[in-house]
């Protein structure tokens, strides 16, 4: 198998490259966690992710990560991670949202892999 | 011991808490992982990391990431990851430029603990 050597990526060329939402595009590796960018809109459900910290930072737009206690809205080049375990709800309820996302590969974007979505590379 | 919940990031905010240059800044946590920003102008050294994969994303300004084989050069919004093992040597030639880096807990910025910086959080 030849791996190819990695490339730099730019995240707004990425993020034009395609239009749909809530499907995250991986677009770069680093010690098996997918680097992902997504465009959102909307509510997403209410999930948590039992074994991992979930990476948010916003690139375009305004997003709202409810918790069940507050809810912490984020705006371009800002950045929180829900920790492990912890219930969350994004939602992007003023505009589509462009976000960057780390997760381990292999977790499901809706903490249960019967209703993820499936992440592809781009 | 009580921890406290975790905060938003605002990078732009916390990049400008300080001006010591080549200092890594925690910002926030993820599965063992430290989020930093740092400030950087100038040279750095030749090093690699044995153990990880090491994650640079340009906030602000153009950084060159030299590799014996090529040159990555980034922009505002760029991300590369240099594979594990791999010898880089970051130079900001250009101006300052603002960072987000990604690297496990303790992992020392210049591939050896005698002379890596201290990281702390802000």
């Amino acid at each position: 198998m030849t791996v190819a050597a990695p490339s730099k990526v730019n995240l707004a060329e990425k993020l034009h490259s395609f239009t749909d939402q809530w499907s995250p595009k991986i677009v770069a590796s680093y010690n098996g966690n997918d680097i992902m960018v997504v465009r959102v809109e909307g509510e997403f459900v209410w999930h948590s992710h039992p074994d991992t910290d979930d990476f948010f930072l916003v690139i375009d737009g305004e997003l709202d990560i409810e918790l069940r206690d507050r809810t912490v809205s984020l705006g371009p080049g800002e950045l929180f991670v829900v920790p492990t375990g912890v219930e969350h709800r994004p939602v992007a309820s003023r505009g589509e949202v462009k976000l960057l996302l780390i997760e381990p590969r292999g977790t499901p974007n809706t903490g249960d892999e019967a209703t993820a979505a499936i992440k592809v590379e781009i």
